[in-house]
């Protein structure tokens, strides 16, 4: 018989991984290489440098290893608000009436309000270590900003933020967040950069992408010395670091004797569901176990569904490697009532190679049922989740609402990625009635293809 | 030899109190009772019931009951966010160089952002037992309006919330998560009272206070058939109900045989701070230990250091019975420059006669140096505190500073009563340079105190 699992599944201090599992070392099909746009050749260590951390990049390269040690000083910042808790949402299934046994991972337990912390430290670390003045970066819903932010204030580094328009505007606290931590933060496409200019001379009016403020991040990381660009999705590297997420969420799970029947986590660039998926995923990839596993992504921005898997600029002004992913296209631009983050263009190289061999599946929910599912959650299970969060919430509902009509006892794990305290712009307009779905026509899409870069 | 703590000790589940302690029951001089205004004799459970719960007044009233049990449904709501965790704060003693060893009670660990849902789930769930449609309240800062809307979602019940208007307009966002959690708020002094029109007709473009929002509430509540008045502090049900932080906080430090010899809580009302040192002031009630007991107020509204042990009403419209307190007198409005909440003129009956005997002290502090520790506090440890809390950070960081001067190895415990997530127009201020002080003169505090009730 097993063991009755409490509300909150914490683990101790002593449980914190202590290395980062690589999912790319299971992988039969390897991710695809970044290319050079110039050259259309593999990306070499020596050229990633220029604008990555040296450590970083052999991360990012490395796709054999199965572990890596998490350095001692990056396991002390973790301590800080790690093991996150595992929640068994015992008031969600009640209130549904269903079988199915519900739980999260949940990762907004720290000032930055989101998973993006796991990554921002083990950067920053590697940048001080590097001996580096400071970072650059981009941020769209903030979250990834914020948290580089309180990184680099740890380590005492030097923090430069692009920042989506649309989210600098609808988010002006976050900004003041950052602020405190002692980063610098600009609306991104912004006239101090070139290709902010350009872009601002192309695009009048934009509200900004990720792909933009990209631009602008890493031509201000290569033309200061001291300075590097640092990422908080879609990179190897990255997925890397969130494994923390899924490795902490199976040791949960392992000590109550319980097996998830579905996985399922949201994907903008692919940060958070990489990391959630990661040990599962290896199981997976080793015939050890079977998982369903469900990518969640908005209808406004659908680089799994309805993207192609091809060679893209990670960046609209296509200064920055190219990587085969799923992709709507560089200059693809998510319409501006698309709130909170999950706006990327891309998607991350892993994610998408394991999408494309048929290890995952991907589904899209509309805003507004986002939107329902949050305020739902929010309620019965009392915490006030991120707008990106709850595209995993909503799945992970209707799929136990399933089991309500089957009957099936299945167990569901999600990632909660976040918590919403800076989003009440966006709840406030569903609140109001006021909030619309956006869905982009086939025409947009091929559109926005045109400018893929043509790669034999 | 002691064990060595973690950055975090969390409790388990089982750990949660099952009885919240009354610390008037160990009290030789009681508290002074509530009295009628009208006749100036003390307030009957009759009386009481037309304003609050039948359950929640004889919590009131109860000055011998030792421990009071937890009902199991509160416990269960308790389950989703505690035991919260007592911290041992490495990274702020390393960065001070202090031999002190510093330990936080961090409340701020679920939505509402604060301590203050420990009594929000209570006293809703009095209210529907019952059997009542909802309640009214006020809220300062924000922070008990949304643990009370929380709370009142759970239990699924109206609640209508009194917002101080400088709150309101300060804090947008904190309205929106009221209303996501299905709360309606008005903005006070409004128009949909009596009491609110005459306190607009006598002070025309006043920002509000917490006492004119109190008078709001409280007729609306009973006025309406069906609902209750419930209040987040200053209350002895309240500082039952917040007896969990202290009662947990021990039980955590017991675990690792830790003694506090300093405890640090900022005081408004008094709920955080008579929660926090609830079981230790019971012992040392008893004679069983000392401690150094440390109330922390702030510089513009000085209750304890700058007012008089007297009767006075809790609001400002003098509909509410007297309570025996430290007052600034029930008119008194601190400047609208302060931010964040600790804006009542009052304090806690209980916190009040306990200081008056010499059990604990009292010091102030000035707004910009809060904000100052503030800052540093979630650049070192990571969490952004609310301005609330920064208040008894900004003491225990200068208690630690001068352990490093002295050379002893002091414990402290400070409470972390919540973040400052919906306080950022506050930082915005501090980060720009802006933030002002205020300090009330001695005549306009005379002036206040004019109003004060003559009681033999």
């Amino acid at each position: 018989m097993s063991k009755e699992v409490p509300y909150k599944i914490y683990l101790e201090e002593k449980d914190i991984p202590s290395s980062w599992y690589n999912v790319r070392s299971d992988m039969k099909q390897k991710p695809a290489p970044l290319l050079n746009p110039g050259t259309g050749k593999p990306m070499t260590a020596e050229e990633l440098g220029m604008v990555f951390c040296d450590e970083l990049v052999k991360q990012e390269l490395d796709d054999t290893s199965a572990y890596i040690e998490i350095p001692q000083e990056i396991r002390d910042f973790y301590k800080m608000y790690r093991p996150s808790p595992l929640v068994r949402a015992y008031c969600l299934e009640k209130k549904l009436g269903t079988p199915a046994k519900i739980y999260y991972k949940f990762e907004g337990n720290n000032t930055s309000g989101s998973h993006k912390l796991n990554s921002a430290i083990a950067q920053a670390y590697y940048a001080k270590k590097q001996g580096l003045k400071g970072v650059t970066t981009e941020t769209g819903a903030g979250q990834w900003g914020t948290a580089l932010s309180m990184a680099c204030a740890y380590f005492e580094m030097d923090c430069k933020v692009y920042m989506v328009k649309v989210s600098y505007e609808q988010k002006p606290f976050r900004r003041e967040v950052m602020r405190t931590y002692g980063a610098s933060v600009t609306p991104s496409p912004s006239d101090t950069t070139e290709i902010g200019r350009k872009i601002l001379a192309d695009h009048p009016g934009t509200t900004g992408s990720l792909g933009c403020a990209i631009s602008e991040a890493v031509e201000v990381a290569t033309h200061n010395e001291g300075y590097r660009y640092v990422l908080g999705s879609v990179l190897n590297q990255v997925l890397l670091h969130q494994s923390v997420i899924g490795l902490e969420a199976k040791a949960a799970l392992d000590k109550y004797d319980v097996k998830p029947d579905i996985i399922i986590g949201c994907a903008g660039g692919g940060s958070n569901l990489g990391g959630l998926i990661s040990p599962f995923m290896g199981q997976k990839l080793r015939g050890e176990a079977d998982y369903r596993i469900i990518a969640v992504e908005p209808a406004s921005c659908p680089s799994f569904t309805r993207g192609v898997f091809a060679y893209d600029f990670c960046d609209t002004g296509m200064i920055c490697p190219l990587a085969k992913m799923y992709t709507l296209g560089c200059d693809y631009i998510p319409a501006p009532n698309h709130a909170g983050g999950l706006r990327f263009h891309g998607m991350s190289s892993t994610l998408s190679q394991l999408y494309h061999d048929g290890y995952m599946e991907a589904t899209t929910v509309k805003q507004t049922e986002v939107f329902e599912a949050a305020e739902y959650f929010a309620r019965v299970e009392g915490i006030l989740p991120a707008p990106e969060s709850a595209h995993a919430i909503r799945v992970a509902i209707d799929e136990a609402k399933k089991c309500k009509e089957t009957g099936e006892e299945k167990t569901i794990l999600f990632g909660l990625t976040g918590t919403g305290y800076f989003d009440m712009v966006a709840y406030e307009k569903f609140n109001d009635g006021v909030m619309t779905d956006y869905i982009p026509t086939d025409e947009e899409l091929e559109e926005a293809r045109k400018k893929l870069p043509r790669i034999d």
